[in-house]
């Protein structure tokens, strides 16, 4: 039940996002051991504009930026959450083709009790 | 002061997007007892290449699969969430006419000192 | 590291919504002392039928409203998201030139370890 929402800059073809969406659900897949068809996610498409990062912490970005916000149970240990942000980096880089410098991955804990993700049940409360 | 970012396919009529906001809106009243006129929603829309959803946690899906992220106190209890769950798919299947399979809620907990509704005050901590 | 979301209704010129940009990152720089060049924000304009809001909390709020969603640290402390809320409403104020009644701010906390600000690392676990 990870929730994603990406932003990017307006402009990749169809293809390219829909390989955003395959490797964040690979990665989810490898690192959070997440169920089968466990993907749920939006991206939201930014005029220049609209889209401003900056060359913080040493890293050196382009207007191939993503930012990455993923809604996770907060019962994710540190470890976790280490090698989800590695397989992130890794698979983007492996498609689409994103450099690393151009992953920016934010996660926000909920709670089991947080999540209805249907029917109107609390399922993992 | 729940703040509610709703994510959904874009082409839906605007009667229906209203209709979404005045199920939340009167969901929220009912659950959470929120006071009158304690509304901030946004609605984004999502051509169907930025939008991807799955059928994990035997919740068969469609494209009228509706992400509703909710921030909100965290003094919310596990049975108000639990109710607000159940009111909201109960309120959209009214209107606009959503089936309950397609009702994808997450609820995000924020302390009272993280709110400031206005004039630059921290009006709840 | 801060990431912001800010959402407003369609139709300002670019230049406004620049200036919402620059005001946000020296309230920050101001008011969390965040390094040089750290400001990662998007902007998402709604049509109004994709953006409701209402006058709860004695604030008479207009269309010029802006949601501002900023997930940081879970460092910091109620002073410092006063001041920063302070900061905030009068920079916004000064460019574009909002009203206060008219800024609308929510914090959201995550821990260092939940950050990837690019290269697939957790640069301040």
């Amino acid at each position: 039940m990870p929730l994603i929402h990406i932003s990017l800059r307006a402009g990749k073809p169809e293809a390219y996002r829909q390989a955003i969406f395959d490797s964040l659900y690979r990665a989810m897949r490898e690192a959070l051991n997440v169920p089968e068809d466990d993907q749920f996610m939006t991206i939201t498409e930014h005029d220049a504009a609209n889209f401003r990062y900056g060359n913080a912490f040493g890293v050196v970005r382009s207007d191939d930026l993503v930012f990455i916000q993923i809604t996770v149970f907060d019962t994710r240990t540190a470890e976790q959450k280490k090698v989800l942000f590695r397989r992130i980096a890794a698979l983007l880089g492996e498609r689409p083709g994103i450099r690393p410098e151009d992953v920016f991955v934010n996660i926000l804990d909920a709670a089991k009790e947080n999540w209805s993700v249907g029917q109107g049940l609390a399922q993992f409360a």
